[in-house]
């Protein structure tokens, strides 16, 4: 039996989902670039598929653009928008690593990497942000939800703003962690370029896509036969994009229900944290998804090795910098010291059941006890 | 009923790869870079497929990198191994589409690009390639087998042909026909890189592989979480990893059998288009799984269409210029006019039989006499 908290992590693949891949591949194999009528028809479901994602996210189907993944999606937004060789962006020490590493090869480039500050639950300080945005600002890039700690940013609030100082300024939102978690509306948000993964919500690995508005200036990073309009070539991942376009589909059919579901199990957790005190909620009314604490003089670590005997997995921040010995993002939000090394990321799937919370509530504060009363 | 005779373009996965990746997906979900014992079991299993890959192709495990398919690989390849920002590239005009339009793209950059001479195959002219190669040569490009004509390049003995010319060119080969078609020993050959990808022999799409020589330098095209050494950041594609690694292996295992399966194919073709007459063979003597003929006065694109009324499905080149106009590959090799629109690729794979091929024979004569009569 598996207790699985890591849902910002990566996610199970749906049974119904799992159907749907196999049927691509044992069946519907064909190269959706070949001319038969067996070929058009897979093409033709790549298009619906771009029309469904297109539904959730209030956009423009031709404004989709499919990818590798989470990744792929940030560094083709952040690489490709640079059209002039000189120039500031604008972003934040907290963002995902596939931002932060790519700004900073920028910089290595000759671009001037503006951060702005953030707050103490990771998100930006828009203040901040705007102050930094000038008439040499190429792109802005904030993510839309935090990944180690699950903070909002108001998207739409900061895009005004940035345009409103400097209408040329590309403005990237990575929405890894948000897309079928929050409601997300491209259209109205202003964003010029939005990303999103699969696998966070519960369609396989491997698998991304790229908003790029109508009349945003992007290129393509990748050159080949011409797949995606030219704008990422490739045989396409017929599977995986039919996958996850229905994966998005059902996870943002079930928004409200989950958020409700995710209240409760967060008020379990706090409830039983409080019995030990000495904690510190990092960020809990973010994504309903995402709760992020730190405990005194406790090492998250430690703790979840502790936990993984009862077969509990809980994340100890972003999955992909979880080998790195520093916490970037707690230390560029200010984190006190006695905390740095205690933050503990929980992160729910619809998969996870109050009986579950409750088991980890318990488990937790066990063990939380009995690492402290050993000091 | 369906007879599948275009499996250069893609494959059917296996049902066994299926179930692998279905597994990956459902139970071992894992995202490989969290600490937990699930998630570095995930990874070891990672280590284990590229071991596998690396047992294949004679390299080592190190020098091989996963990458979201073949245009990916050959973009990285191409775009990552120039550290000047002078010089010149040597590739050919029969190169895949993912090589043939990133040295384009190269070419606006200010590199000066050289075509070699191509054979009436489809191959390169070894003498028109080294003639080609000088002291400001960075790059040679020259693809190992065909995917239009499955005409095979002699890696070894160019690699060694253009070294002795210029020790300090980096030689990189797309092997995305050849990899699980035919025997590859990558040490042996002395390529410095090597694209490979999975659905092209029973594994998913959207996974690929880059193997890269210890010794050579080649840049990352995408920044960010830090997997595969770097190299390659962004989650890895756990199930489709998998997959390509244990279908490379049983398409590796099967090389002799199906090659002597399908020279058989070739010859029951060959004595049915005998009877026909007007038709040149383009190539039949390459890939075992690939043969290529031209048809007098034929358009392949009207005899596609009404041999996809008994369910056969046959090849026009590469599925992914199949929406092009022009056939740059058979214009490049010099195929005659009255010929041009009538090339026809055959590609066999496992599940293709003898009466399926007596049934495409057969087809294939009746539809070409009736297209003639009509004449």
């Amino acid at each position: 039996m598996i207790y699985y908290f890591d849902n910002a992590a990566t996610t199970k693949v749906d049974d119904e989902i799992t159907k749907l891949i196999d049927k691509y591949n044992g069946e519907k194999y064909f190269n959706p670039s070949s001319l038969t009528a067996f070929s058009l028809s897979v093409a033709k479901d790549i298009q619906s598929a771009r029309e469904s994602v297109a539904g959730v996210f209030g956009c423009k189907a031709d404004e989709i653009y499919f990818t590798s993944g989470g990744t792929e999606s940030d560094n083709t937004a952040i690489l490709g928008s640079l059209s002039k060789h000189t120039g500031n962006i604008v972003t934040t020490e907290t963002e995902h690593s596939a931002v932060y590493k790519t700004v900073n090869y920028l910089k290595n480039k000759g671009y001037e990497i503006r951060f702005a500050a953030v707050n103490s639950d990771g998100s930006v300080n828009a203040e901040s942000l705007i102050n930094n945005v000038d008439e040499n600002t190429l792109l802005v890039a904030v993510m839309h939800v935090n990944n180690e700690t699950g903070a909002i940013n108001n998207i739409g609030e900061l895009v005004k703003k940035v345009k409103s100082k400097n209408p040329k300024t590309l403005f990237f939102s990575d929405g890894t962690q948000a897309a079928g978690k929050i409601k997300v509306n491209l259209a109205n948000s202003g964003v010029d370029a939005y990303a999103f993964s699969g696998h966070k919500f519960h369609a396989p690995k491997g698998i991304g896509g790229l908003y790029i508005k109508s009349n945003a200036k992007i290129s393509q990073l990748h050159f080949g036969g011409g797949q995606e309009k030219g704008f990422r070539s490739g045989t396409e991942n017929v599977s995986a994009i039919i996958a996850m376009s229905q994966a998005l589909k059902t996870a943002s059919d079930l928004i409200k229900e989950n958020s409700e579901k995710f209240a409760e199990y967060k008020t379990i957790l706090l409830k039983a944290f409080d019995t030990l005190g000495d904690y510190k909620i990092i960020c809990c009314d973010g994504s309903p998804a995402i709760m992020s604490v730190a405990f005194e003089n406790i090492k998250s670590q430690v703790l979840s090795n502790i936990l993984e005997q009862d077969g509990i997995i809980i994340g100890l921040g972003s999955a992909c910098s979880s080998k790195n010995k520093q916490n970037r993002i707690m230390t560029a939000a200010g984190l006190e010291r006695k905390y740095i090394e205690g933050v503990v990321r929980i992160s729910f799937s619809k998969y996870n059941t109050t009986e579950e919370t409750e088991f980890l509530a318990k488990k937790m504060t066990e063990h939380i006890k009995m690492l402290r009363d050993l000091q």
